[in-house]
C-alpha cells in the first residue's frame, strides 16, 4: 500500500501533523534520521502509517504524484533537504514545505523546483503542537492548478470553524509563509501587549488570581483569544505552592519571524511599530549588562481602572492587526500576490495562534469592502476608536510616568495619536532638510517645488 | 598642470566640495556630463581649476596616482560610472565615492577593485551645501596605506575643530559609509524630537517667536547643536507677514539613510527605537489617505514648564546618539571595522550635521573608556539621567494624554523605561512560548532548560 502523504523530519510540530493526519484517515509515510521519533509513532498502532530512516525507501512508498511534507528547521537543513529528495521524485512530484521559512526563500525554492519539474508549494502553519495535533491554521501558496491536488489532506487537518477548513489557497510562490510570517508578527505583538496588561495590574496591586480571572473575563466577549485563554491558565499554574510564571527568567528568546516581518515592513515601507515595539522588547530583555546597572527598585503604586485597561488593551490588539493586515495589502499588490484578506481572516478564525473573535469582524469587514485601505478605516472600528481612544492615552501615560516599560502601549497610542493629529511637525523637519541639504518642500499656498535661502 | 584631484559630478555637494579645495589651493579637474555647472566654476576665475565634460581629457588632467572623487547619486549611477572611469584608470589610482552610498554596496566595490589594481576609499561627507564649502566631516575608509596619499587633500578640506580637522581614518572596506549612515539615522531622531518640542511649545499657547528663543537659549549651553541653531533661525524666518516655516506642507520626505539605519539595526540585534520611529514618523505623515479620515480637531491646550521640556529634550537626545553609538560598537567587531568611537565622535564636532557640543563629552568618555559598551554607562550620563529621568517621563505622559503626536519622547522614554525597570514580563512571553509550542524557559531557582506541561 502506498501511502497518500510523506512527512520529512518528526519533531513536535511533524509528529503531531502525522498523528492528524493518522487520525483522518490519511495514510502517511513518516521519514526521520533517528529511529526514536518512528519508534514512537510505531507504538501507536496505526495500520496506515509507515516510518522510514532510509530516504530512498520513503520516497518509493508514496502514491503518485507524490507528496512530500517538509517539517525541518528552516533555513539550511530546506535546502539540503530539497537537495536530498531531488533525485528520487519524477516530474509532477509535489514538495511541500510547512516550517517556518522566509517567504523569499521559499519563492527561491518555487522557482528553482519548476525549472526542473517539481511543484513546490510553500505552506504556513500555525497552532503550535497542539494546533498540528487537532487542528493548525494552514497557508498554502503555488501553483494554483497544483492545489487540487493537495487540498483535500490540508483541508482534512485543518482546523474548523463553523465547519469550514481553516485553509484557503492563499497565492503565488512564497505567499502562504509571508502570511505565515506577519501572522507570526501581530502574534508577537498581542503577547507582548498581553504582558504588559499583566505589568500594569500587578503594579496596582493585583494578584495572579485576579489577574487570571480578568483575563478570562475578558476572554469571554469581543476580544476573546487563544492567547488570552492560555495566558489567565499560565498566571493560573502553580508549582507546589508558587506560581510557576513568577520562577521563569525574564529574558525572552525569539526565533526571528517577528524580526523578519519589522525588517520586511521597512522594506515595504510600511510602519507596524507595534510588532517592531513586541520584537524590540524581546532584545531588550536580553541586555542584561545595561539593565543590570540601570534596574532601579523604585516602585510606585498606581491605581488603575480595569474596565479603562481592557478598553486600552482592545484599541492596542486591533491596532496591532490593522498594522499585520496593512503590510498584508501592500504585499498584495507589490509581490502580486492578490491576497485574499477575507480567506486570512477566515483562516485565522481557528487553529492559529492568533485565532479571536475579532477574526470574525474583519472576515465580515473584507467580505463588504474587499478593497478597503485599512481595517481602522472601516466604520465598526472607527467608533469604536474615537470611544475608546482616551483609554488607551491614559494608560500609556500613566504607565510612562510610573516608569512601567510598556513599549506596546507607547507604540499603540503614539500611532493613534499620529492618525487623529492634525499636525505632525513634519513641515519643520521639511524646513530643516531644505536649510542643510537644499531638499526643497512644497507648501500649503501654492502649487510647486521651492527651495528658499534660510540664511 | 596636471590636477591634485578629479571630481566627478558638480552638483550642489560636488561643486562646494570643488570650491572648497580650490580655496585651500589644492588644484582640481571636475568633470560634469553637461557643461553648465562647469562654467559656473570657470566663471569664478580659478586658475587651478579646469573643467570637463569628455572623461578621459579629464582622467588624463590628473597627476599619478589619479585620485577621482566620485560625487554622484548613490546606487547604479556610482557603478556606471566606475565601469566608464575604470578602463581610463592606471593601476594604483583610487577612486573615492563621497556620496552617500550603502556601505555594502561600498564594500563590494573595494573588493571588486581591488582585484583589477584599482584602490577605492568610501568617503562619509557630512555638512550639506554649507558644510561641503566652508569645510564637512569627512569619514574615510579603505586599505590604511592608501590613506596617507589622500590624507592632505581631506585633511585640508575638513572642518576644524581647534585647529584638528573634522577627519580621521576610519577602518576597512565600507566601515565610512557605515558611520556617515548611522550618523544620519542620529540626525533623523534629533530632527524629529526637536520637531516634537517645537509640536509640544505650541500646543502650550507659544509662538514662534518664543519658540526661536527657546532653542537659541538652549543652544548656548551643554546640549548646543547644529540643528537647534538653524531650527531657531527656520521658527523666525518670515516672508511678508508670514512665517515660512507655517506655510509649508506637513508630510516629510527621505533619501534613505535613516531607513537604512533602521534596517541594519535590525540585522544587527541592536535597539535604535529613536531613529526608527523618526523615520517611521517620516512615513506617517504621507499616509495621507488615512491622516485625512482621522484628523480630529480636539486640541487641549496643555501646560508645560520649559525647564522640564529642556531636560526631557536632553535626555531624548542622547538616548539617540547612545544608541546609534551602541550600532558602532557592535559593527566594530561584527564586521571587523575596529572603529576608533573617540575618532568618530571627534570627527562629528564640527562640519556635520549632528555637531553638537555632546560630542566633546563623548570625546572624552571614549578617550578615558574605549571600550565601554554603551555611553549611557558613563558616570556623567548616568548621573544626568538618574537626576532627569522623571523629566521625560512627565512630558512623555503629557503628550500622550493629550493626543499630541511625539514618536520620539515616547520612544525615549520606553527605553529608559526598559532599562530602569526591574521587570519587562518577559518571563509571560517564554511562558506563553513554551505554553503553545513547547519552547522551554529557564528559572530564576534553578539551572537548566524546562519545559512545562501546562496544560
Amino acid at each position: 500500500m502506498k501511502s497518500n502523504i510523506g512527512v520529512v523530519g518528526l519533531g513536535v510540530m511533524g509528529k503531531s501533523l502525522v498523528l492528524n493526519m493518522l487520525n483522518n484517515d490519511i495514510s502517511v509515510s513518516g521519514y526521520n534520521r533517528s529511529i526514536k521519533a518512528i519508534d514512537e509513532l510505531k507504538a501507536k498502532n496505526y495500520a496506515h502509517f509507515q516510518g522510514y530512516t532510509d530516504l530512498k525507501d520513503f520516497i518509493n512508498s508514496l502514491s503518485k504524484p507524490r507528496i512530500v511534507l517538509l517539517m525541518v528547521p528552516s533555513g539550511e537543513a530546506v535546502d539540503e533537504m530539497i537537495t536530498q529528495i531531488l533525485p528520487l521524485l519524477d516530474q509532477n512530484d509535489i514538495i511541500m514545505d510547512g516550517g517556518n521559512s522566509f517567504f523569499k526563500d521559499s519563492e527561491r525554492r518555487s522557482v528553482a523546483l519548476k525549472e526542473v519539474g517539481i511543484n513546490f508549494y510553500a505552506v504556513g502553519v500555525s497552532g503550535g503542537e497542539k494546533g498540528a495535533l487537532l487542528g493548525p491554521s494552514i497557508m498554502p501558496s503555488g501553483d494554483k492548478e497544483v492545489y487540487q491536488i493537495i487540498e483535500p489532506i490540508l483541508t482534512k487537518i485543518a482546523a474548523k470553524k463553523n465547519n469550514e477548513p481553516c485553509c484557503r489557497y492563499l497565492g503565488r510562490l512564497g505567499a502562504g509563509h509571508y502570511v505565515k510570517m506577519v501572522h507570526n508578527g501581530i502574534e508577537y505583538a498581542d503577547m507582548q501587549l498581553i504582558a504588559e496588561t499583566i505589568l500594569i495590574m500587578k503594579r496596582a496591586g493585583y494578584d495572579n488570581e485576579f489577574i487570571a480571572n480578568t483575563l478570562e473575563k475578558w476572554n469571554q466577549g469581543s476580544i476573546q483569544s487563544y492567547l488570552l485563554e492560555i495566558t489567565s491558565k499560565i498566571m493560573r499554574e502553580k508549582e507546589k505552592d508558587q506560581y510557576l510564571v513568577d520562577l521563569i527568567e525574564d529574558i525572552s528568546n525569539h526565533k526571528g519571524t517577528g524580526k523578519w516581518t519589522a525588517q520586511q515592513a521597512l522594506e515595504q515601507d510600511v510602519n507596524v511599530s507595534l510588532i517592531s515595539a513586541a520584537f524590540m522588547a524581546r532584545l531588550m530583555s536580553g541586555v542584561t549588562t545595561m539593565r543590570d546597572a540601570f534596574q532601579n527598585k523604585t516602585k510606585p503604586k498606581i491605581d488603575i481602572d480595569i474596565d479603562v485597561l481592557k478598553k486600552a488593551y482592545s484599541l492596542g490588539k486591533i491596532t496591532a492587526y490593522a498594522q499585520g493586515f496593512a503590510l498584508y495589502q501592500d504585499a498584495s499588490t507589490r509581490f502580486d500576490y492578490q491576497l485574499d484578506l477575507e480567506a486570512i481572516a477566515t483562516i485565522f478564525r481557528a487553529g492559529c495562534i492568533i485565532q479571536s473573535e475579532l477574526l470574525e469582524e474583519l472576515r465580515v469587514i473584507f467580505k463588504e469592502q474587499p478593497k478597503i485601505e485599512n481595517i481602522l478605516l472601516a466604520d465598526r472600528f472607527r467608533t469604536w476608536f474615537d470611544n475608546d481612544i482616551d483609554a488607551l492615552r491614559q494608560i500609556s501615560a500613566l504607565a510612562t510616568l510610573n516608569a512601567l516599560p510598556t513599549p506596546l502601549y507607547q507604540a499603540a497610542a503614539t500611532y493613534l495619536n499620529q492618525l487623529y493629529a492634525d499636525h505632525l511637525g513634519a513641515n519643520i523637519i521639511q524646513a530643516q532638510r531644505d536649510f542643510f541639504g537644499a531638499h526643497t518642500f512644497k507648501r500649503i499656498d501654492k502649487e510647486g517645488i521651492f527651495h528658499h535661502e534660510w540664511e
